[in-house]
């Protein structure tokens, strides 16, 4: 459980620490990132979780994303998790910039030889959590939001959607909202969980919002000018669809025009991030 | 003069193009970055130039230094040169990180093989401002500020400072400050300028702050966790001497607590300095 401080760099009046440990779900020494608020110093400070896309690190929206700007306002901690485990060696890990290396997709793998460390679901959810909390005692553990971008925008939702109460809110930018129907969600839960359907549906925040119960509020942003939307890599579209025809509340799309699927689109609306978020730790 | 773009990517309600042009100063197509404010679209704005440091080209800070976000409040255009000619094939051009290529200091050489080309004074000061007024009637020629980080910094000092009247004001990140007592003032100096230390003087911050007539107001921020301003490479103290000494008031020099030479420092702070200029772009 011992993290070790690779970096301290002073940001927007806190810390962005660049952090690693030794993780037992990914068997691997997994590198994060967390920048903790000027806050923190004196008071426990709620935390807010921003999962990566594909082939980004915990560096890319520590450096580019600017949540430090509103985080630093509002007192919230930020959670940078890496995307993936990192020289496991597994044959084949590496082929790909969407599978593999950098596109651990957020799930437990269950198909070899996935399935011996690919386990980026509980890494994020309970080990890196509970590594975070206990090395700093200064995150609050009971206040946790997620928020994240493409294949981190599946992740946060699919997160919230499958653990209630977990997480106080939930937004995303540019997420990939129906995995099971798009190329990068098929190769991905193909090579992680296997031909069997049922498991795909299990982390699709489309086939996920049919079963949700209660008010939802989750903020999601879109740039028409995103490429990766025009391919139909992220389907918004059919999260809204799923989630009106259930009779589900609160699924709000914006799509934003021409904004591009950049770290520019999140640098611009983070702060609205932060702020949906923090209408929630704070509540 | 005519200008070609090769991105345009939507950022804080405006646009970041990503330009080129065939410089004649400099002897090579040049890059440069544009960005204009929502205001833009229906009003003429001023235009903030903004000096990068070594190694750096104009993409660095468009991504990192989050001047795009107070700029765009502000309404103000951020102008993003690049930092030396590229491709020149100078012998030994790309021998050094801090000399040559992403090295020009901002100074136009007289000394070969430099002098052919190597002329970012003039590039800076006329060619680049002249091609994008021209390009973008949108700018306002009348109303220009300018600011910039370590070599940059130095570049913003010295321009201003040579030139009263040309900018409205100036700001600057971790300066070169007195770059005729620094090693890479030294070496730059020596390399475009040769052993006339008269020459040198022209182009260091702290030599023409002493003959500076009138009032100044000069808002500078340096990290007291900067490597290099630990290692004597920046010597704000020297300009501030070299101010007070002859009765110039207005240098205001803010050591930042353990803020580091990174973009991290320039974008906790590039509003203020967005503010700084937007006092007297909007007088």
């Amino acid at each position: 459980m011992s993290v070790t401080t690779k970096a301290t760099i002073a940001s927007f009046g806190g810390k962005l620490l660049k952090l690693s440990h030794a993780a037992t779900s990914t068997k691997c020494e997994m590198n994060f990132n967390l920048y903790l608020p000027p806050q923190a110093s004196s008071q426990k400070v709620p935390v807010l979780i921003y999962l990566s896309g594909l082939t980004c690190t915990a560096d890319n929206c520590s450096e580019k994303g600017f949540f430090q700007h509103a985080a630093s306002k509002k007192g919230i901690a930020v959670l940078y998790p890496d995307t993936s485990p990192r020289g496991l060696d597994i044959q084949g890990e590496n082929d790909s910039w969407d599978f593999g290396t950098g596109a651990g997709f957020y799930v437990d793998a269950t198909n070899a030889p996935y399935n011996n460390g690919y386990n980026m679901y509980t890494y994020v959810t309970e080990e890196l959590p509970k590594t975070a909390f206990a090395a700093f005692p200064q995150l609050d553990s009971s206040r946790v939001s997620i928020t994240g971008h493409s294949m981190g925008g599946h992740g946060a939702l699919t997160l919230f959607l499958r653990n209630p109460g977990k997480y106080k809110s939930v937004s995303a930018f540019a997420p990939i909202s129906n995995p099971i129907n798009c190329p990068w969600g098929q190769k991905a839960f193909a090579g992680y969980l296997g031909d069997d359907k049922a498991k795909w549906a299990e982390h699709d925040a489309t086939e996920l919002v049919k079963k949700w119960k209660g008010p939802l509020d989750v903020l999601i942003d879109v740039g028409t000018g995103d490429n990766f939307y025009k391919q139909g890599q992220l389907l918004p579209e059919n999260l809204e669809k799923a989630a009106k025809e259930s009779g589900v509340e609160g699924v709000t799309v914006r799509y934003q025009p021409d904004y591009d699927h950049s770290y520019f689109t999140m640098a611009t609306f983070s702060d609205d991030h932060v702020e949906h978020a923090a209408k929630y730790l704070f509540a």
